[in-house]
């Protein structure tokens, strides 16, 4: 039996379970000439689709009602008549929310377990690796010894950004919600110091004061007052890295908070959003690093793995109340 | 007899003229091997000055109280015991506003009143005009073709940007406060369109109808609720460039707005701000180009000259209700 998931309804504020629906077939898949037939094994469940959910213009086109959401997936060949990829072959690539799917094999890369367990390819060495490293490298441009501010510092790309952060010699400060991540944080990946926005009264001043030297690079997962906070302590020639904002994206009407240009007028500061496909070209390069620091023990990663395709929806939701340490994947 | 004006007290909010205060003396300025004798011509005022008035941290020291105010100033030689300059020279720099003061030469510039008139080395050919092509050049990269939005497009910066965006090809659109700016600029100074924010209901419609095909290059001299309409017309890849943010400068709380990041992040832009002293390396190539252009006939420039060193203050304050045209300057 084969399911998919559509979006049902664009969400309205937080993202329901009554937003998505399963639709359940009985037809064998049956493949042409070029094609494959895909088994999903691992879906990547991530902030930025939110944004897919609802129908503003974007650099991405919406998800369509009634149709599969689409995300990161990792997906094992079960038949191939494709000259590229044979039976059992594993492959990651931008796929249906569907137990199994035909494909013609565009966009999708072959991967081996042998190298790295298949739900790395898609975190540390897959699109979250990769956004976490070209944020930094390409807008961030981080120098040693400079200090680095992450929000959202125990999700997918923050904990990644702060170890590549200490890699490359810098000071690394994260921000997160709970005891536990913060533990995680310091202990497990080498944080230099990490607030719990949650216990804490004034996150200016929680700032100040574990960045002491002024902020140099602000890699920003989560907008909204976090992001307001950081402004009262960043250098001159801060870089802020926009990667996203999850605090907000929930939000019905439009988030509101303080004025930056004068921060970044007073600083001569730069704030830059992106998405990692601006920068492509750099990803064969940016994936050898990576899984480099990755076999040589330098990067390390968690992962908050869902059992079962059925809890795809909720695993997704559970996202907006930081349900998940480091990638939240569901295992199909 | 020499005057001198100084800070009397930090502005709350928009700067009165009991802030400062004129120092009067009668004694005979005399100067030393090495120096020179200057006396003022034409002092710049800027809504920059407004910011080191305050005695936040920035990245240049606030204003002393009780010192004299300093900015630029095109001022002559009246005696010179410096190898470099003689008696009748003219010169622009970083000065007091003083009537005559002594200087060591370090940081003047000579200049020609025989290849422009003294004023404009305050203005299009001096650090108006650096600031105006080296932001636009350097953070808004702009390409022919795409289009530019200038707010305080009838001031002493925008005036010029709205030009050069002329001259390389772009689709240009500039924000003023009345009528009269807005035909000035359309028929002077070449715009292709230009709102008046004072008679306009809507500005995030006004801009979307004006910039139909998005804001590729966005140059924010004004901050506030104008910048934040803009926010709803930027294009993928759009560079914001913060050159200031005079609409908040005299608010005594912070100013909050739109959240930016999730436009930024949606568009992949980059909000920039910075000050033309960052690009110090470029202003003799800028220099030659500007002056280049203005003899062509290619870059016009208006000016409001108030006569008399003693408005001086009352000319800064002016600027914050748009009383100039262009550049705001005092004749000493």
């Amino acid at each position: 039996m084969n399911q998919t998931i559509i979006l049902k309804s664009r969400p309205e504020g937080t993202p329901k379970l009554s937003d998505f629906e399963f639709q359940k077939d009985d037809n064998t898949l049956s493949i042409s000439d070029g094609e494959l037939l895909l088994e999903t094994k691992y879906i990547s469940v991530d902030p930025y689709l939110r944004g897919r959910m609802s129908d503003a213009k974007s650099y991405v086109p919406p998800f369509n009602l009634n149709e599969p959401i689409t995300s990161g997936v990792v997906a094992q060949v079960k038949a191939s008549k494709h000259n590229n990829f044979k039976e059992g072959d594993y492959v990651s690539g931008m796929l249906a929310w569907k137990t199994q799917q035909i494909s013609n094999g565009e966009g999708l890369n072959k991967i081996s377990p042998d190298r790295a367990p298949l739900s790395a390819y898609l975190g540390v060495i897959g699109m979250t690796g990769l956004t976490a490293f070209l944020g930094l490298q390409e807008i961030g441009k981080p120098k040693s010894r400079e200090t680095l501010l992450v929000s959202g510092a125990a999700g997918a790309v923050g904990s990644v950004v702060g170890q590549i952060g200490k890699i490359l010699g810098l000071r690394v400060v994260g921000i997160a919600g709970t005891d536990e991540k913060v533990d995680m944080l310091k202990s497990d990946f080498g944080f230099d110091d990490v607030i719990n926005y949650n216990t804490t009264q004034d996150m200016a001043q929680a700032i100040k004061d574990t960045c002491p030297d002024g902020i140099d690079v602000y890699f920003d997962n989560v907008g909204g007052p976090i992001s307001d906070a950081a402004l009262f302590s960043i250098n001159r020639f801060a870089r802020i890295i926009i990667c996203g904002a999850i605090s907000v994206y929930n939000k019905t009407e439009l988030p509101k908070g303080l004025s930056v240009q004068p921060f970044l007028v007073k600083n001569s500061a730069l704030m830059q959003g992106f998405i990692v496909s601006n920068y492509a070209e750099k990803f064969p390069e940016a994936m050898t690093q990576l899984s480099g620091w990755l076999s040589e023990g330098k990067l390390k990663y968690t992962e908050t793995i869902v059992e079962g395709f059925e809890n795809t929806p909720q695993a997704f939701i559970d996202l907006f109340s930081g349900k998940n340490k480091g990638k939240m994947i569901v295992k199909a």
